[in-house]
């Protein structure tokens, strides 16, 4: 299938038409691909198989840049950092500070404005576009809540876990938009040290 | 900071050049205005008496159909509801069950459409806009933050009470906006009965 194609003369060997091997941009190409799709389909609904083919190129190839769709996914829409290494981070240690690793490792990553202004933007388009919304959603429940959810073993696990990011979303809003203070100006440490036991409670039965 | 008009005494004798009674479109006229003076200057900035001015009419005149600066807010940004009535229905009553209270009154607020829109909306213009942002921190800090701290003693009370915003909003957008399952079809009782308690540790010492 073929959705783009320039006219250049095919060279022997090619792989078929509306298929080519890498170029110099066309890792960019991917790329635009890729945001096209995910905007078009929303997570789910998107692959690398429709996204090589926007791009008019082998499904392998995309693979071979970019990884997993998860991965193309952070690539497209510029987020400089892994969702499972932040839940891994967070989860990978004792149970009884996990409340406290989840403030941190989450501030960690909003307190440096390269990694902020991604997040800040998906949440922003979400805000405003149902599209956006539902690429926020699906991304989140496959990438991160999955990964929660298989860690922990209680009741109600999937609500405890959006009620957690929901606290830590909810304090990046009042902190790193609306600027409420004190919220604001306070420290990572006295934050970590305030909502760390109290988020602590949903990993408690 | 005062809420209260600038002390500049009003010359005697005046209505003056643009000044005039009330006519059949004053109402909306200083509603307009209001939202202008909002816009450009935020909460703090905003004054009975430039809304006044901008409209044409008498401070008193916008006194008299909005009664104070708060009021005439909540009509200007369409706000149905009194931010007041749900600080107070939040904290009377036993500070045991506050937390659950917190959560019951925000979502009863929030599960009903008509009221939902409107602070949606602002939230929505706060997350890409910083005069809108300015504006509802002013609002909230003034408005929500000062009464729920006037009724609460104990250390760090107006962070606490941030924290318990944050957690209210960003449940709110994790149920309403990015519309994660389960917490967007779990009922009010159901997050009232989990999140309550977890709430409450911010009222406890």
């Amino acid at each position: 299938m073929t959705l783009r194609r320039s006219p250049r003369p095919r060279r022997p060997g090619r792989p078929g038409p509306g298929r080519r091997p890498g170029g110099p941009d066309t890792r960019g190409e991917i790329l635009t691909a890729a945001r096209t799709e995910f905007g078009d389909r929303a997570y789910d609904g998107a692959s690398i198989r429709a996204i090589a083919a926007r791009a008019g190129v082998d499904p392998a190839l995309v693979h071979h840049y970019f990884g997993t769709k998860e991965q193309l996914f952070l690539e497209a829409m510029e987020l400089p950092f892994a969702p499972s290494d932040v839940a891994g981070q967070i989860l990978d240690g004792p149970l009884e500070s996990v409340g406290e690793r989840a403030v941190r490792t989450f501030f960690a990553v909003w307190d440096d404005p390269l990694r902020r202004g991604p997040i800040l933007a998906m949440l922003r388009s979400a805000m405003s576009n149902q599209v956006a919304a539902t690429l926020l959603r699906q991304f989140v429940t496959r990438t991160i809540l999955s990964r929660v959810v298989a860690k922990l073993d209680l009741p109600d696990r999937e609500l405890r876990a959006e009620a957690v990011i929901s606290h830590l979303v909810g304090i990046a809003i009042t902190r790193y938009v609306v600027k409420l203070e004190p919220i604001a100006s306070t420290s990572n440490e006295e934050l970590a040290a305030l909502v760390g036991p109290v988020i602590q409670q949903y990993f408690e039965a």
